[in-house]
């Protein structure tokens, strides 16, 4: 079969090869799939890039992907579930977690500190066929739920489990960087009645992304503030107006320390922050901790992951519900040989999700 | 001032006059309001009725009403409050607590155990001015809050104090009776990314009044039954297989314990229950509470009033995310001496809520 | 092995032998747990008196028990899990639940509607050997957890359930019933800080053992009441003197509907009330639902079974804080033999707790 | 009357006096309270040493303190409450808020932006007479409240409003700095039934009164660790080894940006942190922010002040359960002319609480 494998520890098309590889056996507990779809995220950019950040991680060679959807084509013994037969629209969380642990055994496998990811620690979803664990397999609706946003559950997945920490109905929302995460962040926002829904990014592009997509929807709540090239102090009271005195929910996307602290300095007192973008040095200097974390009687929120398998649950009721992400997407390939194009449009930002069909289009819709 | 008073305790026409009475004169702490719009409530329809269950609570004559806004027109001293002038927009809550007692010093004021309502205990608001304490005063917008919307704000917060307790977004959400604050439920779990709105009634203009609305928004997920006229088992089938399995959430706003029964048939383990409609004769049966409260793990909330004043924060907030009530009204009187006309309507179903103008429309808007 | 087995469809003796049985070989994902001590549940009384309620669960013959530890003896194949070597000490939630539905996907498996219970539908822990799915053992610390307690945890786990819904610490507690799981709540309430612990019981023999357990405590705020032999008028506003006006938290462990309805009169408004009883007619009358449930905006929860697993880590928890439960055992025998011994203590309420040591104590300690 | 009055923008003795003033006269809607006790907190030695921090908040002179009890003297007009008596034995809230923005209007009035405090922005307690306004008076039960006890209310209710937002029953808890409210929080995790209770601090000497305070109760779990002697890598594994993996819950008492961090470092997988000490700088360098706070996905709350009232509820509902801090008053003064002797006591954290009663221990008690 055909997969995207990161072969040696170089940048960019050095490091990674398009190629021919056995197809995966699926072992007791496991599933094979085939993969109808498959997604870009910025962890595979970090891979793409042999990025410091991630080099620890991964021995190579390694199949890149963790986003994708698909049809179970045959199971390895012993799976111990009756609801999945050949055939079957599923995705996957492609995070593998101990199943044993104080976080497993309560609801929160999605902190498991033994956590493996497929596509960095075992081999992924950019290829024909994938294997994974039966329980990690989450059954699909093909009606409710299109190839091109099951390949990006993944993704969705993060921006539902950073919005169901908090209620966001009738609240005033900042979210601080608009990549696809940030994208879908919006979204869920705007369909979960959120009162105002406050962008910031520093690229104009991404700016104008947003305001078109609100325009789309006759949302009028949506404002987008450049941070970079604007003035700081006039955005700043142009959100505090807005927002009637301070934001209620920020949902943090960018983890850029300067991002971070203005969303500090605009919350509501008593607001409530979801911080899910990772600062490039690993160090946050909060400017003013007092007067903003302390005074303020605010909550901060980590988020990682999704919850295992609440977050996949509201996902799916939501896409039921109406909510459209399918105006991410905005590059598509029907062949994982146009991965380098692909990756070079999610990497210079002109597409927030890159989709691939490793069968092509026409074979699996 | 014109008036509509409860004067006798009879039923109907007998029991109530429109009549002349002095302007009410705001004491220490209090403000006069005149009155630009006010709204029918089901408590009304007892009074006008004069039904047992409301007499031990009036001593007459009585002004009816606590569904109302206007315009500040004068403070009395000691108003405490630097944020009412007059020619303000306002409404008001009229239920008046104590302000010193355990649940009133937590946020809790909504079931203070020695509340007091204005249009029952005292002097209401279906008059040309009303006066009420300068702490129960809520400032309204103008351009996020029509005349007709800013007279039912009292029922609506009801509605938004029986969805605030349970986040609806990507929810399976079932409302037990369609009457006027059923309807604005109906709006909010629509509003809040519900993925399925479920209404039963025992009426055929109700239901198709829920149908109609839906339409009109493009909301594909409502379902409407008639739990009287229809095989309930057949519709209690249609509910699990719509709901996946079962109702997330119920909004019980009937009161009837048949509808209770149903509901606690049909919500899904670990399901939620908000229960607002009061029965007839006080008291519940409980068919199967092993089963259906138990073995199911549910949580069953008591919702009264609303919450003061988180209830009306987030109720102004979902107005101007754009949550629409405006299609409840569905009659309008340019003057309180139809007062008769409009509660026949009410009385007799015809209108989700009716509205007055005491000054006419043509003065106050 | 020696197993105490129901052995036909009859009331006590007739319906249960003490036997001889083949040791159970553990399949893949079993262990098979050495049975140290098992205790006698009010399920188990159920069982021996063949009541209707339990008839159409099981079919016989069939092994008792669901309330053990003991000590790891073999695993089967395929265990999954890398934390349990023979010789480790355990015990074991006997809900087998399918691992794979809405509820088990989110830490909800306590409610699973697939959940199958070894010792009722599968064979029990009241015999030398018994094994179990990999997944349902704890392992306990032998120094926090002695054998007499490690053989109710099932129980235990019961009460911690009921309590862990809400924090009691500064809060009034009332518990209906003091039975087993309601004298392990009064422990439970009084470790954790409550303020005040009411006990109401038709048996003054059980209150007097609440009255002795706070005294060796010297615990000052617990307060029992006979139900049934006082003035319920007198006992009434006598509770709500004692805890200013209501009381905070409610666990109604009795399933007497007499019993909840005095609980849902003294509750405070916005109480809250954890309901495990059942009552013997599975319905339930609630007298006065508008004054009680909806004027006080209470919540009621329903509790079945334990959090998987989080009421077991907050159990043992508890434990290793020093909560003392082990005054609950009230008999013990060295040897299954005397099974109808125990349970005549048992039903006729002589003993809360009656612990069996299948091998005796001498081997096992 | 006798008072100690901030005189002058100096350090130490000769920025303060104690001198006669004027009784003050109560105004519409306050009342006059007789002091019996009062307590020095941390924000009176910043006002004695004229910190920095302190200086724009005040204008002087200006009466010292906000924590005390005493007895209803007398009161002005309008108070609107009629369950305050002259002679009634109090304390008081010292934070007035507005009443009636965003914050105060839902429970949330200790985070009013208006909020000024006595003993800062007006006269305080260090005085033989208070005046505050009616609203913030609370009562007191004299068998509950002890005199020495009554007169740190408000520092307690720091403590208890840190300890209300999670539940700490069977929890591991890690309380960094034992200061006064480090040390009431000691005591309430362990009456509120937390499993472990580790302190850390930098002084030998108020570990050293942990570690008494511990055996004096028979506490058998807690463990106290000098965080700048030791080997920082050690405590942190023996911390690690104590809570089984990770601190539940984090009381931050210190403003220490290094106990932040080592708090960081050890909090669980999914923990807890109460954030209520004061960064000397105001800023906060988080280390390894995208390890300790995204990838653990922890929650961080600001806390700030009480909660009114819920804060003072619990503290009241403690203490009549049990809840003992009067092991924290180490100093004790018969008159306020012995200020300096006290103020230095505290200074040199010789005295954990230290208490003045301005007419003598013999007239009040």
């Amino acid at each position: 079969m055909r997969a995207v494998v990161k072969s040696a520890p170089q940048d960019g098309p050095a490091g990674t090869i398009i190629t021919d590889r056995g197809r995966p056996v699926p072992g007791p507990g496991e599933v094979l799939i085939k993969v109808a779809a498959a997604a870009i995220c910025g962890t595979d950019r970090h891979i793409w890039h042999w990025d410091p950040s991630i080099r620890s991680s991964m021995t190579l060679p390694r199949i890149y992907g963790h986003e994708f959807c698909g049809y179970i084509e045959e199971s390895g013994p012993d799976v111990g579930r009756t609801d999945l037969e050949p055939g079957n629209y599923v995705s996957a969380e492609m995070h593998l977690v101990c199943g044993h642990c104080r976080q497993c055994r309560t609801g929160q496998g999605h902190i498991c500190a033994s956590t493996r990811i497929l596509g960095l620690h075992g081999d992924g979803a950019f290829a024909e066929y994938v294997k994974v664990p039966a329980t990690n397999v989450v059954r699909l609706n093909r009606e409710l739920v299109p190839l091109a946003v099951g390949a990006f559950l993944d993704a969705l997945g993060n921006a539902v489990h950073a919005t169901q920490v908090v209620d966001l109905a009738g609240r005033s929302v900042l979210i601080t960087g608009f990549g696809p995460i940030g994208a879908m962040c919006a979204a869920i926002a705007e369909h979960c009645g959120a009162s105002t829904v406050v962008v910031t990014d520093v690229s104009d592009h991404s700016l104008e992304t947003a305001r078109r997509w609100a325009a789309s929807k006759s949302f009028k709540n949506l404002h987008a503030f450049n941070a970079a090239a604007s003035d700081p102090k006039s955005v700043r009271e142009a959100i505090i107006d807005i927002s009637d005195g301070g934001i209620d929910v920020v949902l943090e996307m960018s983890g850029a320390p300067a991002a971070i602290n203005f969303a500090l300095d605009v919350v509501a007192m008593g607001g409530f922050m979801s911080m899910l973008g990772l600062p490039a040095g690993h160090s946050l200097q909060i400017d003013d901790y007092t007067r903003n974390v302390i005074f303020k009687g605010i909550t901060i929120q980590g988020i990682t992951g999704r919850r295992m398998y609440s977050s996949w649950q509201r996902m799916l009721s939501l896409l039921k519900a109406g909510l459209d992400v399918t105006w991410i997407v905005q590059a598509e390939h029907d062949s994982l040989d146009e991965f380098e194009v692909g990756m070079g449009k999610f990497d210079r930002h002109e597409a927030l999700k890159v989709i691939f069909y490793p069968h092509g289009r026409g074979e699996t819709q």
